[in-house]
């Protein structure tokens, strides 16, 4: 059987991936549609519909300017058309969306469809955390999700430049099929099995470093205090999963989900950039302002993310283990100043016993 | 008994580490002699010796000019009269420089002092390679021998902005002296007990990574792109120190010695900055003619510990495990361009084992 794709979703991130799936879909007609459905949100840009944009002119002008998107990726505005057909989703939203605008998929998906989610951030009910990947599944009838993370700034590899990214599956085969979607000459997937669950977390949870990253380059506090500040992330990274995920592969870590979208996302992300300008504008502008000013209708996801994992830290009394994470979440909500920092964390010594 | 200590070596990260070393003796009679004795290369500067500046005006005018010395950190210009009545050493020179410089303390250093080596790289002879430290150790006497490597750009110690390093050492008793000469509030040590080889072998290997990285970055080849190499990087720093140490612990790379070292000097460091120059200028620059032009007498490691540890790698046939760092190496040969710097990590797939 051919499959058919549909990506749910059309910021930047999920515009940059639609290059790569229309390509590849197009170069192998034995596994794939020709044609692949883009549910795009519906916006007047300039007195045009984004849809007919993308559809006549093929560029994402709102959140991907500059690059061309496949003619065979088209836009559809009304998400239960868009997925018609396909037994193949991919999800690309902002995660504070993600759920909602997805509801009206329920009993729709085909049985023996997969999902992926490439979605960066969690769910939180009653100071419990929900992966993503498991509420979609739960919300579309026990859809069977993978996941995709890894260092991966939209509009670099819009650009052609060279990347990595990690898949995160149950079984192989279902990791190979989402290869063949997305792997490129120039964006080079590696497949990690049974531990999706630390990729997933680690894509959430490297957001809330790069805005403890972007803290300290707003106090000028140099390389060395960054890196020790990325190094106590990583650490409470690792232990935050393993209180949902006591077996976690530490070689997951290794691949471009762990350290290095860590690094890309707290040297280059707009978590980062967005949370320098915090600390030097404190205590005058908001991540809201901050949002509405800089990032051009595109949702921050890190101080999001860090209150949902404050959240959940605090529901368990476990500040202690995680002085770092719960440190940016009150920055964050400016119930501390940013020079407040590193005062819970300078004399942490993280311990990691395998 | 009270510590006697003797810093040999006087260059930045030296000098930046005699500021804490100055202090924390001067704070704690009860363990330490509260001069401590620096071997200082003597240079004139403008008509004067830079020990009789040290020693005058406390400031290491040549490489750590801004930065007082504490007054009881006393350059001498002879290291035999330096290392008199010490029994705790701290090694702190360019790695090529070392031995030859060490000579003349042969026979001459108590049989129960410790040393301590903060040299990144390494002592090749014949295809194999030796840890400095043990090189140091061999030609004095069997002298016992820890480590210190981290996160720790010479310049911002010296600022007094906050970082962390790691103590390598056999015992923890060793490293608790050790700790007590280095930590300050702002330069927190931790502790790494029976696997110093990996703590000092990311030390040498991470300047290897860091010029890779500048080589990205001299050819914008973005973020995603860095993350992957130094990803890659670190991949096969794990494999050679396996290499030599089979039973390493992954742990040892989660400390500022592994991952947060890479980092910061992948980003902010002068290996980084000096190839990303070289890239730029290609071919019409060596790296000694960027030394000299860029460093003001201070030395690169990078491109030199790039050539040591690709003997060792030739000399095995092991280009296929460690395609990065054969490929770094050939282009600070100039045999081939910075273009091809990707060619041969493309597709490789590294496999961490436990």
């Amino acid at each position: 059987m051919v499959n058919k794709v549909c990506m749910i979703g059309s910021g930047n991130f999920a515009s940059a991936i639609a290059i790569n799936v229309g390509k590849n879909v197009e170069a192998n007609p034995e596994l794939f549609d020709p044609v692949v459905n883009m549910w795009v949100f519906e916006e007047e840009i300039d007195g045009r519909k984004l849809t007919d944009i993308i559809n006549e002119d093929h560029f994402n002008v709102k959140y991907l300017p500059g690059s061309p998107l496949p003619h065979n990726v088209r836009a559809v505005p009304d998400i239960v058309k868009a997925a018609e057909g396909a037994n193949i989703f991919i999800f690309c939203l902002p995660h504070q969306f993600v759920l909602r605008s997805c509801a009206p998929l329920k009993g729709k998906i085909p049985k023996d469809a997969l999902g992926i989610s490439l979605i960066k951030g969690f769910q939180i009910k009653n100071g419990e955390l929900f992966l993503l990947s498991e509420a979609i599944s739960d919300l579309l009838d026990n859809l069977s999700m993978s996941v995709m993370m890894g260092a991966n700034l939209a509009t670099e590899i819009a650009e052609g430049k060279f990347c990595e990214s990690t898949i995160g599956c149950k079984d192989y085969e279902i990791g190979r099929t989402f290869r063949s979607l997305f792997q490129t000459e120039i964006f080079r997937t590696q497949i990690v099995e049974g531990d999706s669950i630390t990729v997933e977390m680690c894509g959430g949870l490297k957001n809330i470093i790069a805005v403890g990253a972007g803290f300290s380059d707003g106090m000028a506090m140099g390389n060395n205090t960054k890196a020790a500040i990325i190094r106590m992330g990583i650490m409470e990274m690792i232990h935050f999963v393993r209180l949902f995920h006591p077996d976690t592969q530490i070689s997951t870590y290794l691949e471009s989900c762990g350290v290095a979208d860590t690094m890309t996302t707290g040297y280059g992300g707009r978590n980062r950039a967005l949370a320098e300008e915090f600390a030097k504008a404190y205590p005058e502008k908001s991540f809201e302002t901050l949002e509405a000013e800089m990032l051009k209708g595109q949702k921050l996801q890190g101080p999001l993310t860090a209150k949902e994992v404050a959240e959940v830290i605090h529901s368990r009394n476990l500040e202690n283990k995680f002085p770092l994470f719960v440190t940016i979440n009150a920055i964050c909500e400016k119930e501390i100043p940013p020079s407040q920092l590193l005062d819970k964390v300078k004399y942490k010594n993280y311990k990691f016993v395998k």
